[in-house]
């Protein structure tokens, strides 16, 4: 939970508690609980299960669900809870917010869908809905979503699987409920660490805006990722600010669609967001220190070398690869990015002509072709130790032969193990990437996974994760600078 | 083995014949034979273990090799073998050219390296080899290569674990032997059936143009993807020429390091390549009807597409998805890539009205949310038939909860696979992007394949893809319009 708020704005602060509940909610109300396989089952045992949380199960039915006694009406329930979070059909929810408030519940999460997205009657609804939350002070996420995830306590209202969860420094933000568990449960098979997830769905309260504000002083989290459709009309300006204090203090990276006309009618008939002028978010967003990404996968392997990797020192990238054509190609793309590749000290090259054969090419990149198993450590160490270079990128595109039972059967854990060592006590930001055979990735991935250095698949991704680091480390100071004479 | 040459032109006869034993050699001799762990045991042992091929193994060492007795030079070989694989060191290299000359050897891939790519010494010692080559009808691949590889006999002289080869459609042609080799490895992991795939080196005789000319005559090959660092001089022109003769028949994929200084450079020292202007490049790239791609993952899964999936129908793009977010993004993608997403016929939207839930977006991305168990078989049915669609996109974005042993643990594998029967049925090509937990990717992968049907992970690349099978609908068209008077 985040403690210190001493320099937030006195908006943060309250933006602060007021989220609070929705991640570390002491009492919950599931209504609309059911045992039945279906919409609302998944939430109702994931925080049912939880040990942590005091938790009521509402239902007009009544009865007993997963073993455990309903309420008829949130109006019986023995306490006035932290969270709601509300199941029922649309045409019920109303009722139930009513309900809510007059108990004084003062955070609900409303996953049902059946509002502004289906057009004007949902949309009148939902105005309804705001209408009765704000006159009751209470925040809402949703409608049409699937609201949190909170791997610290390991809190969840949403459809995932909670014994997969992992742990780590991404926060993400997503509109609808699908995606969001989508991206969980990607998060979840490629071990991405995750801190917190929101869901916003419709946005009929809290948006992306103050989630931001909230993450920005959440210690957990060291990265926010965010998937955005559009932004509430008025809400530019604020969300600039909000943006600009937050990236000082942690990376945001955002990925919007509604890019084009295609995709601003797709968004429409999705959430109902206005995916308003691509340029005009495009620049707020330049403006307010976040970065944008041009893909999923962008944003989401972007995101996984920004919560495990350092920033780069002073200096530029260099490449250390066993296939020339792997590190031509990864010059192309960080050309194409602007991101440089560093000028060896002659120290260095005099160091790798020694500890690579005759034929290896020892200039930026180093291309040690089959000699990587006996030359990489060496290089390493020597392109740790040069001044010149600020981050690193291994490239290993080593034949699938080499640990192939049928051929040399060598495990090549080991040998990563000890490259992310060496990697990582030169405290300079690395990350690999793997290319070919997928046991030998995955070895990598093993090895190198305990010096909590990524091991990519895709080169153009790589890249444009190097280069997002050097971006973000140009956003950080500038940030500091034009700070340091007021703060 | 390609067996009809009557269509193509006299030159191409020739490159035809001339290629052929690097492919299917009735004798191969493996000089620099050896037991040894490092460069050359493999090639040694996959050439030796294969039972087609009379093989003869040469060391100047004479003795006995993996169970076998060696030659000590190729003068006393029995015969003028079809192939010699030369993997001598680079000094010895043209005394055994001489040797294989004299005997009346024609072919031999020269896998040793230390020659253009070190300087100007290993260049003249390079030029020494072609001139000896040339003057006895010799042709040559290579050096600083491994050879090919043909899944039609699993012929190959490459370090590759034989075992794990998968027969497909897709030819490739790499420069340098690690990238090859990787390339493979990748293709094994990934099922990408292969055809045959050919690593030139530094070129110093066959070149990506001969190959070119060779696959396009290869029955077994349906799409030609090559990576290529740089045109030798003066074969521009004729590149331009076969490429244009070989894209009619089969779509030919280009992915070109060396488009940045800092690429080209790279490739200067990797082999010997001059990466040219890239402008004049990708002029005649276009001019040859041949499709220039991004990245070597484009190369690979729009290869994958390509080999797996009939061209468009006339018609545009039909989207249907379980998540409005990546429906949106893909959207966007295609629109950006000037791909047009169909308008459906008011009879398909009536029909989909009925099978899809009141919540589900009916138009053009379809997007049936949590229904997509229930809904996507008859939507897939319903698009399939309409007219105004020429290719479909899928996605899945299920949450991981549905197959997870802990929560409803279904096997989605037979849904994907009636899918997927419903797609082949309509005989529009078709692409699955599948987006979160790996176990139901997996499932998908299972299910669709029984069709032949790709399933992707990667947003962008599933939209290239798509978009590539329209630039070459267009390309085939075009030139057979262009010949329809002449041949």
């Amino acid at each position: 939970m985040p403690s210190s708020s001493s320099d937030s704005t006195e908006g943060g602060d309250v933006a602060l508690q007021s989220l609070n509940a929705f991640f570390n909610p002491r009492s919950v109300a599931v209504i609309g609980a059911t045992e039945t396989l279906g919409f609302g089952h998944v939430p109702t045992k994931n925080i049912l299960s939880h040990q942590g949380v005091k938790t009521y199960l509402v239902n007009v039915k009544g009865g007993r669900v997963m073993g455990v006694d309903v309420f008829r009406s949130v109006r019986e329930l023995p306490e006035a809870v932290d969270l709601a979070v509300i199941m029922v059909p649309s045409g019920s929810v109303l009722e139930v917010v009513k309900e809510c408030a007059e108990r004084g519940i003062r955070h609900a999460i409303i996953e049902s869908a059946g509002f502004s997205e289906t057009g004007e009657a949902g949309a009148r609804l939902e105005r309804e809905v705001v209408a009765v939350a704000r006159a009751n002070n209470m925040r809402v996420i949703g409608p049409n979503c699937v609201g949190v995830v909170n791997t610290s306590n390991m809190f969840t209202t949403a459809d995932v699987d909670v014994a997969t969860l992992v742990k780590g420094g991404v926060a993400l933000i997503a509109q609808s409920g699908v995606f969001g568990t989508a991206l969980v449960d990607r998060a979840c098979s490629e071990g991405l660490g995750l801190s917190k997830v929101v869901t916003l769905g419709n946005k009929c309260d809290v948006d992306e805006v103050d989630v931001v504000e909230y993450l920005a002083d959440d210690e957990e989290t060291k990265v926010i990722g965010l998937y955005v459709e559009g932004v509430k009309p008025g809400r530019g300006r604020r969300m600039v600010e909000v943006f600009r204090v937050a990236s000082a203090r942690k990376p945001i990276l955002v990925l919007k669609s509604g890019r084009t006309e295609a995709g601003s009618r797709a968004v429409r008939s999705h959430t109902g967001s206005l995916a308003g002028s691509d340029r005009i978010f495009d620049a707020a967003v330049r403006q307010s220190g976040a970065i944008r990404v041009e893909s999923i996968d962008e944003l989401f392997y972007t995101a996984m070398v920004l919560a495990s990797q350092p920033l780069p020192h002073d200096g530029d990238v260099a490449i250390l690869t066993n296939s020339g054509s792997l590190g031509a190609m990864m010059c192309d793309e960080l050309e194409s990015l602007g991101v440089k590749l560093a000028a060896l000290l002659p120290e260095t090259v005099d160091g790798l002509k020694k500890v690579a054969p005759p034929w290896a090419s020892c200039r930026n990149p180093v291309d040690v072709g089959p000699a990587i198993i006996e030359s990489a450590l060496p290089a390493v160490e020597l392109l740790g130790r040069d001044p010149n270079v600020g981050s690193m990128i291994m490239i290993f595109g080593i034949p699938g032969i080499v640990s192939s039972p049928r051929y040399f059967g060598a495990d090549l854990t080991p040998f990563f193990e000890i490259l992310g060592e060496a990697a990582s006590k030169a405290g300079k930001p690395t990350v690999v990437l793997g290319f070919g055979d997928e046991r030998i990735i995955k070895m990598a991935e093993k090895g190198f996974g305990k010096s909590h250095i990524p091991v990519l698949r895709n080169l153009t991704l790589t890249a444009r994760a190097i280069a997002t680091l050097y971006k973000y480390k140009k956003i950080k100071e500038k940030n500091l600078t034009s700070k340091s004479p007021g703060e």
